[in-house]
């Protein structure tokens, strides 16, 4: 297992853990200074500074990506809907082209219309046919252009809204149906937030291997928890034994970044030059 | 599959879903006025009117009971609490037995001081190795009198505070573990709130079986859940397949109650009268 403790060499931010502070050419800069090598900047954020923009600063400073965020959300109200997510899938990939990302984060989406608070259907069997065949179809186009997906299964809790994938289980029962060759084409994104809970998960890491780990990404879970979406621990406050779980990925043959994503509204309301130099300090004591 | 939309006499109250409003002689007594044939109520709240005066009330009214509440919390800081908590679950098998429950249900428990913001340890196996001792020592006792005993998996998103059994495949593990007659003696509640988002539900519902089904508990899932605990719904305003999971039920050869609990500050704050009213009209027209 790598010895973090030294170093912050295979340190990643997510830039959702700063998005309230600082625009993405701001954190790309400051992550720069800190000797922070990789990111993983979220779509809205890359359009907000242009798409060729931050190419070019990613290359002047070095700085490559752990992942692109985000693809998915296939399942919609109609078919006009679910057009539009594939070719908004579309672009995705050819975004993470351009930043040459490492793969493509997919959050699958559930229910049409339920992030807003009025789902037009109940029935989450559909929405994983769709989310399944979406995937599909996204990965011909994507294997084109060789840009790994990587499936990331999402809290039980956030089921209904954001992803009806939540666990890896589930997430690499679609690997095993879409790509049974293990091509790399496809693969998971093993958030310990989201997945920590499950008895099952040293069993289903090593069940992905090298092939299917195509990212690992940090926080902690606070007790108590108090927002469903925007309360997510640092690394060391809460109750993830992330170092154990670290262990089970690179026994299983991951060796890219730990990838720190934290949606905070009290992390989001601290100084992001205190935010960053905290995932630091983490990343060596904790992770 | 039977038909709930024309009577009541399949519907059982969980006495939480208005324990704010009334104390337990006055839900018995209000179920009973409404033809209300089960309840299932909560150690404290016996304690508050005394056992026998509850054991006596049931009696007159001729309302039995759909399952007690609760035993569990196995996981203690140190040896003397875990042989506190056996003690405890003791006593709330001999409980059941006066008031001839069908089941005492399980809240396993997890990570101990979690509940209070300060667990003393983040060792989720252990904690899932204590339960599965807990259980064992307490069946031994339960069977000696009878008394089966239901662990309920409760949502993930309650794993590092209340139950470190969180998917219905992990309780039938256990059962398999410690029962592997399948004598009736140890078995599952199914609360939808907790399971409806498993992919593998209908699959474990099926594994289950009769002798393992002892619990059936309904509410709804609400977009958006605003609280981790306390923002459940009334069946029919969120998003679960209630009458599709009693389906799997039934075919798995379950016949008993269909138990509402709803932990809800919002119906909390209602006139109890017109949450049972609201219970008894969703039991026919959703459940």
């Amino acid at each position: 297992m790598r010895d973090f403790s030294r170093g912050h060499e295979w340190l990643s931010i997510n830039t959702a853990t700063v998005r309230k502070q600082w625009r993405l050419d701001r954190i790309i800069e400051e992550c720069a200074r800190r000797g922070i090598r990789a990111i993983s900047p979220w779509r809205d954020q890359v359009a907000a500074v242009g798409l060729a923009a931050v190419a070019q600063q990613l290359r002047e400073t070095g700085i490559t990506l752990s992942g692109y965020c985000r693809g998915g959300f296939y399942p919609a109200a109609d078919a006009a809907g679910l057009a539009a997510a594939l070719d908004d899938n579309r672009r995705a990939v050819d975004e993470a082209c351009t930043l040459k990302a490492p793969c493509l984060v997919l959050v699958v989406g559930s229910l049409p219309g339920a992030l807003d608070g009025k789902p037009v259907h109940r029935d989450i069997a559909r929405a994983r046919a769709e989310v399944h065949d979406g995937i599909a179809a996204t990965l011909e186009y994507a294997c084109k252009v060789a840009m790994p997906l990587a499936i990331e299964p999402l809290h039980p809790m956030q089921a209904a809204e954001r992803a009806c994938i939540n666990t890896l289980e589930q997430a690499l029962d679609v690997c095993d149906a879409l790509d049974p060759a293990r091509s790399g084409a496809l693969g998971v994104a093993v958030d310990l937030y989201h997945v920590w809970w499950d008895p099952k998960l040293a069993q289903q890491i090593a069940r992905a291997g090298r092939e299917r780990l195509l990212g690992f990404h940090v926080c902690d879970w606070l007790t108590p928890t108090r927002d469903l979406l925007n309360d997510r621990g640092m690394m060391g406050d809460g109750v993830i034994e992330i170092r154990q779980a670290r262990g089970w990925m690179e026994a299983s043959g991951y060796a890219g970044h730990a990838e720190v994503e934290i949606f905070s509204n009290d992390w989001w309301s601290r100084p992001a030059e205190q935010v960053l130099d905290t995932c630091i300090a983490r990343h060596r004591s904790v992770v």
